[in-house]
């Protein structure tokens, strides 16, 4: 039969995915990957695995493996509210909702607010799996500003005077794919054009408890509570295999996101969600997360070392706290995709920066690169492997 | 701030759930719940779950708790291909997708094939979970007629006939909320009207295998493989808390509804995914599947009996030879909303059948009962005291 014609409007920018395909070669046998977003397996809690499973077996019995409340499976909100505590967000249980990993709050998020040509303000460069959550309910896409402190509040006040903007949204801390974050004086002033402008905004923060260096900073939903969503994951820090994401919203907003998801897939394994419970209540995660940095710190260092050391004239590069990722800018008409099919020649990947962009032709001559999988000596190969390669081509 | 302009237009229809508010009432104390379609937790293996979890640690390690791919972990997907192969589902590991419960198959077809306005043709009654998954992409519904047997070949033909339907959905097996199936002279009809006029039907069949009585009717996958979407999930086979769904698509719609799921939560729980393809693969699902029948049927047997011996004359009901619902039918003018709110005085609750058609006024006589989570004796009381109610309104 005729599939074609069965597709809704939406399939058309659902079916575009340019980094799926060129990143098909990236599992070539002798691959170094700097392109994933992926936690090192290292960094996963095996050593209690077994007893977790256990223990959670013989606490909560059969209810583990029951349907459970869309919401999310009480104890592990319970665990959670004492966790976002110490970020500085203040909750309770009936506010915490848990998700199909922090993807699923950007896929609910865009469907009880988007309609068809509504404005989404974001960061230019942004994060992916965003565009991708936001893009069947076909948003219109402005992108504002931004420097080494991330975004530039001023071009978040002239988005919002300029444009009708439905939803801001920002990653503010070791951004992807950028690794900056905004400072403190920067968030509050934020907060205060999205209060001033009764603006709303979603601020993703999968990697705030990633940071090897420097001082915390207080998510921007402390200083506005009634403007933001919040969202995180334990993707990063216990497993991502689970898909465990939780978001904190004002109330109004957190009940249409569980309709939404009562729609998506009723709720989130409750066998994962108790996994979890279990691994916060317990201390587990306490213990786990000055292990997961003592795995990744050592690689960033590495990272940023050898680009220092091997990387030819005319790049910066971000210096991140902490994260996942560096972001390096090559010199003006440097053209990372091309760029890109030489090194994977040389058998190192990373992914070209225009992919983060909404609008085209921005970011051909930056690029993202990932050290959480690789260890350090991969890691330092890779980059003398690609620095001839930017070397040979950049100054062609 | 005022959070209503934020909302998209689709959150008007996804805000209202009639069944959620007066279902509110069911978890009351010493309320007998006739309600849900809630797993008995006595057919969970729970016996082997400790075990099971020892093995997949064991045998995948950290693989079972890393990203995976966006179709499914392959060693579940491989497990799945002689399962469906004994409906009679000819596929390979490449066609078999998992999602997130079934709920997430549906969210995704909805996503990736409905404009607004778009016609979706459904049996009267049929599957509420559908509805509320389709509601946010704004279809029209076109309902069909049925009897005893299930679909009425003829209304199908008909619906194809005068309305231009995107697709249609159908529960063909042991349908929720009426229990019927089809037979299989009408599927080969059914089959036949779908490819002459090269319709799309999304076949959900979560109960085919708990068959209590009677002989395996094939999916009607088997007669239309290239018009059919076949779905099913592990909930009822192994648990519900794991979110297990499945389906089997034409390639070209697969490719898109992976597209779909990347986007709403990149992948089901890997772990989840893991004890799922060790429990069919080390052969526990077969051996438990005549477990989960022996709790089951006596069920069904009792409540059967019950009705049978209590229930007032006018009324009609299913006899399905398998699932988890029977059906019941007053006499005309009988309004089972009403009697459910004196039902739940008595502390018995059940589902009246008005929500399960898409057109109002539709099935204001009708209930749905379940048998699934009460036992034999606490299904008889409830039997008993809600016949006592019936009794005392219908004929006033």
């Amino acid at each position: 039969m005729n599939y074609e014609k069965l597709f809704a409007d939406r399939a058309e920018i659902m079916s575009v995915s340019a980094i799926r395909e060129i990143l098909k070669v990236v599992n070539q046998p002798g691959m170094i990957s700097l392109a994933g977003g992926i936690p090192a397996p290292e960094s996963f809690p095996m050593d209690i695995l077994e007893q977790l499973c256990s223990d959670v077996i013989k606490k909560y019995g059969d209810k583990a493996f029951q349907y459970d409340l869309t919401e999310g499976f009480i104890p592990l909100r319970e665990a959670l509210v004492g966790f976002v505590g110490r970020k500085g967000i203040e909750t309770k249980v009936d506010n915490i909702m848990i998700t199909t990993g922090s993807q699923g709050v950007l896929d609910s998020i865009g469907k009880i607010l988007l309609n068809k040509g509504d404005k989404v303000a974001v960061e230019a460069p942004t994060y992916l799996g965003a565009i991708q959550a936001f893009n069947p309910y076909l948003p219109e896409y402005i992108s504002m500003e931004t420097d080494e402190d991330g975004l530039i509040p001023e071009s978040l006040e002239g988005t919002l005077k300029n444009h009708n903007i439905k939803m801001v949204y920002l990653v503010p801390t070791f951004q992807n794919p950028t690794g900056r974050t905004i400072p403190i004086d920067r968030r509050k002033r934020i907060a205060e054009i999205i209060k001033k402008n009764d603006a709303f905004l979603v601020e993703d923060d999968p990697y705030g408890e990633l940071r090897y260096r420097g001082d915390k900073v207080a998510p921007i939903q402390t200083l506005a509570p009634d403007n933001v969503l919040y969202t995180s994951t334990l993707s990063k820090l216990f497993a991502p295999g689970l898909r465990i994401g939780y978001f904190i919203a004002p109330p109004k907003i957190s009940y249409m996101m569980v309709m939404a998801k009562q729609g998506v897939d009723l709720h989130t394994s409750t066998f994962s969600q108790a996994l979890a419970a279990e691994y916060i209540s317990a201390g587990h995660m306490d213990k786990q997360i000055p292990k997961i940095i003592s795995v990744y710190k050592p690689r960033q260092e590495a990272m940023l070392e050898a680009i220092s050391e091997n990387f030819p004239k005319g790049f910066n590069w971000s210096k991140p706290e902490g994260g996942m990722f560096i972001w390096a800018e090559g010199p003006q008409g440097a053209n990372m995709e091309d760029i890109y099919y030489k090194a994977i020649k040389e058998k190192v990947a990373f992914v070209p920066g225009k992919f983060f962009y909404t609008k085209k032709g921005q970011g051909l001559e930056t690029m993202r690169l990932n050290y959480s999988k690789a260890d350090e000596k991969t890691i330092k190969d890779a980059i003398k492997r690609l620095s001839e390669v930017l070397k040979s081509e950049i100054n062609n």
